[in-house]
């Protein structure tokens, strides 16, 4: 992990928890820092999602990536939050700074591949601060959502014996998923409805980064995953054996990121269940039962030749990306 | 006015024109981009409203401005926005983004500002995303309120006839008052719940370019002003007998920007009213009547030389402010 800081060494999640504690509580909030999405209470029968995300040139996007697929991902990011949730999107709103000199035709392309994706989920851009950013381009996107009150899947549920599920396929991301996933909305809200669901959360920075996530917000629990139950993307595979990247396919969907697809936990009594229900509403996209939720804490990987722990590294957002 | 771009010259509002036709409808947007916040009908008795709003290093503020101040300015401009509109903020989010080789203890700082602020209204600040950005600190805070349904203060409701009024004192911010300003949360609810305003703005982009987006909205009205009435700072007067600004303390007042005052018109035999209650309850802070709608497009200027028309030109947010 790489550090940064003149006065102390910090990480973004060591700089996330030195910020909590100065952030004074509020009786409107359900739940703050620390979930995939604020929870706030502001009367009416559903409770409102609150989640903002940024992309930054260089860091999450190329200079040279076209600008509509830089829209998408820029609102694809934080509708995937909502879907972790099981929450439904109704608006966004975006800061975008620009440096000097920049292509106004490449704004308004980036906006078109944003205000595609919104339009498909029936949500609304509904305002936007333009101002200037010397560095690049920054695109903040904020996205107000609303879940049926107390019903939002949270990270803090999961059970020891539950069963550890994951949708789609993980690893080599940078090949263009990354820029091109569509958010597993639908899938969500269907997980939610289930009332099946202990904990979820959405893998952005990797499953042995995301994982632990829920486990640490479950009371200190543990997980032990099937090393040939992970879901390994055919891009994992293609960017090793092309030499792209030099992690070996099962490492890269354990470690890669941003693959946005959901993670989440069941009673095992309910896993079968997911496993039909999922296939008749979503056949065109794959679950996998990776393992289950355990007392002793860590993660650990059992294969063919044993069980080895997993160091809890994900994905920085401090490191470049592309 | 600067202008920016390769392919075509484009300001902050050409630009926010040219994206506004890209963006889809939906239901659930009762005020979408053109009116101080987003008025959002998200079911409960309240509409929500959304804003987002960036303040960036060296165009918002110095690199050397201590950063308490730069947290609670870029959370006191959404909530001006919140204000001109008579709402109650509920809960923020903050992007941040950082150069490499920031220093931790500033953000915390930031974020001390930033809470002082939101803990004396009530506000939560509920989630962060916190970025690399090469060029320098940006701070973008989206924040989400509400209000009674049907009872939000927008722009659009001037009159003919209407007497216009703004609060405490114009020009000179960049002497402070652009860092360490008091949004006028209160004051905003108090001139909602009177029921006489017609229409109001918050002051960011100085009297000469915010009084003009109330009279666009209301389908294309003018102001005439009245020079005396004005109310100057010390700070503009200030500024300008020291050689600070070349600006006269007038057209200070009239074009500096970044008040972040209410403006608003209500009709005229109201008026009285409006002044004999706010004095009741904000006798610290005064308001003047400052002229009156017409039907005649334009905003000009009385005072003891005759009438001039006043040229449509505000702050520029692509144009260096410090």
């Amino acid at each position: 992990m790489r550090r940064y800081g003149i006065l102390s060494t910090v990480t973004e999640f060591q700089l996330i928890s030195a910020i909590q504690p100065l952030l004074t509580h509020q009786p409107q909030v359900v739940a703050g820092i620390g979930d995939d999405c604020a929870i706030l209470e502001l009367g009416g029968p559903n409770h409102v999602l609150l989640k903002t995300d940024a992309v930054v040139e260089g860091v999450h996007f190329h200079s040279s990536t076209e600008p509509e697929r830089v829209g998408h991902k820029a609102l694809a990011r934080p509708f995937s939050d909502i879907a972790a949730m099981g929450g439904t999107p109704s608006a966004a709103v975006v800061t975008l700074g620009l440096p000097g000199g920049f292509d106004s035709e490449r704004v308004l392309a980036m906006y078109r591949g944003m205000n595609a994706l919104a339009a498909r989920h029936g949500v609304a851009i509904v305002g936007g601060e333009t101002t200037s950013n010397p560095g690049g381009w920054l695109v903040s996107v904020t996205v107000v959502g609303s879940v049926p009150k107390g019903q939002a899947m949270r990270r803090s549920g999961a059970q020891i014996g539950d069963a550890i599920f994951v949708s789609g396929e993980l690893g080599g991301s940078l090949d263009g998923h990354h820029l091109d996933f569509e958010p597993r909305l639908a899938a969500g809200k269907w997980l939610r409805e289930t009332g099946w669901v202990h904990a979820a959360i959405d893998i952005s920075d990797g499953l042995t980064g995301d994982l632990p996530h829920i486990l640490a917000s479950s009371g200190g629990l543990g997980a032990e995953l099937l090393g040939s139950a992970i879901p390994v993307s055919r891009a994992a595979r293609t960017r090793f054996a092309t030499g792209a990247s030099s992690k070996p396919p099962l490492l890269a969907a354990l470690t890669d990121g941003e693959d946005f697809e959901l993670l989440w936990t069941c009673a095992p009594g309910n896993a079968v269940r997911i496993l039909d229900g999922w296939k008749a509403a979503f056949p065109e996209v794959g679950i996998r039962c990776i393992g289950r939720v355990v007392a002793e804490p860590g993660v650990h990987l059992r294969d063919a030749h044993g069980i080895q722990q997993l160091p809890d590294t994900g994905y920085d957002h401090f490191s470049p990306a592309v």
